[in-house]
């Protein structure tokens, strides 16, 4: 492009910003997660949750990335998740749970691409066998009254008769409630409640712990670990120290700079007053890309090294931000960054955690994947 | 499927739910909206706000549906959306206008797309004359502070001059901060000011209003609309009569039914406790596709005619519901909605807009479009 001329002082703009809201992914940083979880149960094999999309990350990238990492063990929530996941493996031998149970109307699909549902109920059991068995893990329900038997229904099988005769026991679970809060004497409760209710499946692999129950140490790890979010870089446990290494990055063009007079509003609702003059840099990036619409108090997003406070309601395609005292790096750099090594923080001052944070990245970002095998 | 034979009462689950979360559209209703939009502002012509992949709905299905109603200027965010309704058109002629600008990098898509930009800044203009110029748009600040000429960038311009040389102004647009808040004084000052600042232009195609602006009566319709989230159903304005049929509802299957006991706790972090025993229903649908954790006051999904609360934390995958009372029902009808005519209200209940929890609907959903011509 050519480089536009002089340009009124009143409104300087940035056209130099090289195209739209960017989500880019180190695959790096995600294999290095993985290592990290496994070292921190190496008695135990570390499996990995790809559902809801990878967190959003896609599937495909992230389930080829763990697989070449080692990972022989992935978990969804529902079937179809278990298709996309069993064709990005593309032929690696891998075990694909379906934590959502068996769905009698889907039974082709756990067929087809090799799928072994979790259990949660009994009657879901009864349609898994009348449906013809086979492989199968069970949930057990410890306490967070969510998905899972009930310890009295599990009182009832037996592994080889009844319900459970044309089935293979691959797995017994349970999820705890409390992992991301090592002080919470839930989770001895659930781990007790875990063992006893487990014993009577004899010699079967034993899973409890998701990222946060890694953490909580050997104690929690049993046969097989079940990690999510810490594979995607993020710490479940705001209070400990950070073990992993951020997997994600948003990065956004600055479409615009302008001038705002004292006393001026910016945003829906001119909820938002300057005070004094400010330079005001508008983001071609929106609460449809995934930022929420919550972080108006307290969220920002990285200029450089400098945190540039968002002002006024972020709208659908468009985020206003206070870059004053920042002007000549605006337009020198016409990009800014959203999330990273902050997600955390960033989440919790918006309201939310996360997780949600990473399941919300919309579909518009265009991606980019680094650090791939 | 075969139905399962005697269950235990503790654990009561139905596994008749047929298959995973959907979203149904109802293409009907949206071209309905759009006449109804039409007839609310009679002397102008209708356009659509079709950015964000139409607010999450399918830019495709929605872009068909409105131009079959008639409709002939469409607005996307980004060049990549307006290449997408393009291509969607299937050759039908339409306008469409990219509101965040002029992107240089993207001049061939701009081109081979037929797309307008909204230009929005001087030295955007100056490189898009650059690049050969030709039809597009302007986009004054009124007082959002957020995309826009300011008013002295605007009289440093005059049609077939300078920067406008190689221009055709197909269109001088402002955009309302406050149009879902008829009282606020605010609109009557942008209207003002869009028309002082618009006269310069002369006969060109003028446009203020949204779906805010368009109830905001004949004043503010000027010679097009630009109506969006009143296409989707939803009344921006809170507090005013409802104009608009829903277009969408969330319906989700129910995964299992349990018993919970007086203090037994439901959810993560276990915050959530059983006052008296109560029936717990758990969908298979959370904030991965689209629920707003921020749901779970006062949130609630319907079961058949009855609201059943969200009870304790939204999960990614799976919501919590009290169904105490609804135990029959639950069993029969084994799915569960969200949205609808009360998509409003129970955004607000969230902390937020009907805007965002249309753009959050999650790709996970199964899509169902109805009532298509």
């Amino acid at each position: 492009m050519k480089t536009p001329g002089a340009i009124p002082a009143s409104n300087s703009v940035s056209a130099r910003h090289e195209g739209p809201a960017r989500l880019i992914v180190n695959l790096a940083a995600l294999a290095g997660n993985y290592c990290t979880l496994q070292n921190l149960s190496p008695a135990a094999e570390t499996g990995a949750v790809v559902k809801a999309d990878a967190y959003g990350l896609d599937a495909g990238h992230i389930t080829r990335t763990l697989a070449h990492a080692g990972c022989r063990t992935f978990f969804t929530a529902t079937p179809a998740e278990g298709a996309a996941v069993r064709a990005a493996l593309n032929g690696t031998e891998a075990r694909i749970f379906v934590l959502n149970g068996y769905w009698p109307h889907s039974a082709r699909l756990y067929r087809e691409a090799g799928l072994t549902p979790v259990i949660n109920a009994l009657d879901e059991l009864a349609a898994f066998s009348a449906g013809g068995g086979g492989a199968c893990g069970l949930h057990i329900d410890t306490g967070l009254n969510r998905l899972g038997l009930s310890e009295t229904d599990a009182a009832s099988l037996l592994p080889g008769e009844g319900l459970l005769a044309n089935c293979q026991l691959a797995l017994v679970m349970s999820h705890l409630a409390c992992a991301d809060e090592p002080g919470r004497e839930m989770n001895a409760r659930q781990r007790a409640r875990f063992i006893a209710v487990s014993a009577r499946f004899g010699d079967v692999t034993r899973s409890l712990a998701n990222t946060g129950g890694v953490l909580l140490g050997p104690d929690y790890h049993f046969d097989l670990t079940r990690p999510g979010i810490g594979l995607y870089g993020v710490n479940p446990a705001t209070e400990a120290p950070e073990p992993f290494t951020p997997v994600l990055h948003v990065d956004a063009p600055l479409l615009q700079v302008r001038s705002v007079k004292d006393g001026e509003t910016v945003g829906y609702g001119a909820r938002w007053q300057a005070d004094g003059q400010r330079t005001i840099a508008i983001a071609g990036i929106g609460y449809a890309d995934g930022l929420m619409r919550s972080a108006r108090q307290g969220g920002y997003a990285r200029l450089g090294e400098a945190a540039v406070p968002i002002v006024g309601a972020v709208s659908m395609d468009l985020t206003a931000l206070d870059v004053t005292g920042h002007e000549a790096l605006a337009a020198e750099t016409a990009r800014v960054q959203f999330y990273g090594a902050d997600l955390g923080p960033v989440a919790g001052a918006a309201g939310t955690i996360g997780y949600e944070l990473l399941t919300r990245l919309g579909g518009r970002l265009e991606r980019r994947y680094e650090g791939g095998v």
